[in-house]
């Protein structure tokens, strides 16, 4: 029998899960070279104009296989939809036998990118994060926000928004124990904090190297193609340590594409977020060191986050 | 909403379904380059050896897009358990809504191979059927029995197997009726018949040249990879008309591309399904002339069949 959990389930599911230990064991899964991921499928629309992704791919010799389907169509807001759409499918990995189909509506995505970046925050933040800054005031922005609150105790955030309006939305999502500033600049934001994450779609740079505090860590979320860019490059020529999620993926895109592009950094000086999380030499060594994290979205997250949905599903049946 | 519908469903929607008529207007749209289909996609497995393959496309300008997961684990069996799996999904081609889940376990694509099959016998059967040739026992000759039945009023069917059993407990599927002759020999079918469908995994031929009567038509279902061979080179030779469901499809896999490479025939004179069904000058002329429709399988037939059924469905719902 095939099991299909909507997404309303999926939802009540996902408190159960430590989403951050999976993404952590499927980075270094993936940099082990234990993960089997062809090319992404891809699928495009004209009328209207529209794209559908198919990632796929499995660990060795785990219990599944994985397919996730995932499209955008901007016109959508017209309709009053989501953009994005899609849903993941688990698959038995010796026999083929489709498990589970989850209805999840691009929420595991958003869960896995958000967890991904508090992981990156529980190896490079520095050891005192005086403030979280938040550049962007959108779903990914509240979910990366909510990650992080579990990786450290500061309270005190700086969110930036090209819209200010969108920006008090945003601040409502929290308690009043958490204290969220309204800053009017991505500077200020810099200024005030020494863990940034970047959520926008930006193609301009959001956030320049003169402002960005020693000791800072910075995880870039938005940019996940060979346009977008939120950081100028020379952030990344500042920082002592520059981490991809997928060496692969950041030769093509995102801000190590952008940086290496620029001739701000050369490719191999980047390194891989699965080694450095295993790799102690690899992690900050001092609270000056500024540090980024570049994330341009993995299969293997999705692997990790569809397998443990359906797992959690069958202990709590 | 998903819509998600069962084996039992869909088997019972599936009798209400022209599905004939969908190959038909499938292989048009493909022909006439209506259609958006990318490279399959292919996942290989190594404990225990399987594959699965992610098919999937659109017709422009129709209401849906299709994605088909098919997975093949020979292991399987020992499990009790079919060596084929799958699934397919329906999604809006407008907004990328998912709009169904068809849990078919492989049974649409069964009954599509069929189907297309019944489809070249209706454009290229002769005008007088004497007799059926079935060439092999499994499911796929079944369903392409059940189907040609509904194109022809021939009731006389000669069957061959390896295994004398098999072709008994085939024959146990159809009624009186139906006069079914278990053949010795490949030869003896090729005696008593001029319509012959072919549909075993052979990697040496079955059929030889000289055994082919005149007016006879052949629909070679089985071979779909660059190894499955299931026709003498020779009998493509001595067609008149040789057609392939998919001409780039033709020169990588089946029949016709082992008659190429042995130098039986050239690529110039072969023509695509979808084109011959839309042009008469293209089709049978005289009832002397040997034919040979050789069937690959293509996605748009997954396109055609997984949306008939879905709107089936809402119709009957």
């Amino acid at each position: 029998m095939t099991t299909v959990i909507n997404l309303e389930t999926i939802t009540s599911i996902v408190k159960d899960i430590d989403v951050v230990t999976a993404m952590e064991q499927g980075f270094i899964a993936y940099s082990n070279n234990q993960t089997v991921v062809p090319p992404v499928g891809e699928l495009l629309f004209e009328k209207p104009k529209g794209d559908a992704h198919i990632k796929y791919g499995y660990i060795k010799d785990n219990a599944y296989y994985v397919i996730k389907i995932a499209s955008g169509f901007y016109e959508n807001a017209k309709l009053g939809i989501p953009s994005s759409q899609g849903l993941m499918l688990v698959f038995d990995q010796k026999t083929g036998v489709p498990k589970c189909v989850l209805l999840d509506e691009g929420f595991l995505t958003d869960i896995r990118t958000a967890a991904a970046g508090a992981l990156a925050a529980k190896y490079f933040a520095p050891k005192n994060v005086k403030g979280i800054g938040i550049i962007g005031t959108g779903i990914q922005a509240r979910l990366q926000l909510e990650y992080l609150l579990q990786q450290t105790s500061c309270k005190e955030i700086w969110v930036w928004g090209r819209n200010t309006e969108n920006a008090k939305a945003f601040a409502k999502n929290f308690s009043n124990d958490i204290h969220i500033h309204i800053a009017q600049t991505t500077q200020e934001v810099a200024q005030h904090t020494n863990l940034i994450v970047t959520t926008t779609p930006a193609e301009a740079p959001l956030l320049k190297a003169e402002d960005i505090q020693p000791g800072t860590h910075i995880t870039a979320v938005g940019s996940d193609t060979h346009l977008k860019q939120e950081l100028d490059s020379l952030i990344l020529k500042k920082a002592a340590i520059v981490v991809a999620d997928s060496l692969p993926q950041s030769k093509s895109r995102g801000e190590i594409f952008r940086a290496v592009q620029n001739d701000a950094i050369t490719e191999d000086t980047v390194i891989e977020l699965g080694n450095a999380i295993q790799n102690k030499a690899l992690q900050r060594t001092n609270d000056e060191q500024i540090t980024v994290v570049d994330l341009t979205g993995v299969a293997v997250q999705d692997i990790m986050i569809a397998t443990a949905v359906y797992n959690t599903y069958l202990q709590t049946k």
